[in-house]
């Protein structure tokens, strides 16, 4: 992998991660070690999703992983809303 | 697309949606319209990500999507963290 991909816009550490036996460079404000915990998170999904629909191919395997991850995200956010709504009630 | 995917365990809808120009089958007990807004956010990410990343393959394209993802939900996660910890000193 030559790439190089952004995971902010206000770049800063440079940090080389493998994910699913493919390496990538994220480039972020974010800690390094909170960009290698993203990463095996993410490696973590992406097995998880794998071993559950096998014979997946990697590319519908990542946008499915994305999609659970997206989905976790809006959950999580739902949550917070409605945690807010009961600290305005108080 | 002919692959079914499973976005939680315990299976109710199936929902048919596209992602990056792709069909996807999406197995979850969420409702249609959930399914169809986390597509959605996918999408637009997976194009976002495009744009900043011109002749970026669509799998590691997908991976990056999934680590941007899973980026914003770990940040929410800690978000919702720092309020309970407030909730409980108050």
């Amino acid at each position: 992998m030559k790439g190089a991909f952004t995971l902010s816009n206000r770049e800063k550490n440079r940090i080389t991660v493998d994910i699913y036996g493919q390496q990538y460079v994220i480039l972020g404000t974010e800690s390094p070690s909170h960009i290698r915990h993203v990463a095996m998170l993410v490696d973590d999904k992406m097995r998880q999703i794998s071993s559950r629909n096998p014979g997946l191919d990697v590319n519908k395997l990542a946008v499915l992983t994305a999609v659970n991850a997206v989905n976790d995200y809006l959950k999580m956010k739902e949550h917070l809303e409605r945690l807010q709504i009961e600290q305005e009630k108080e």
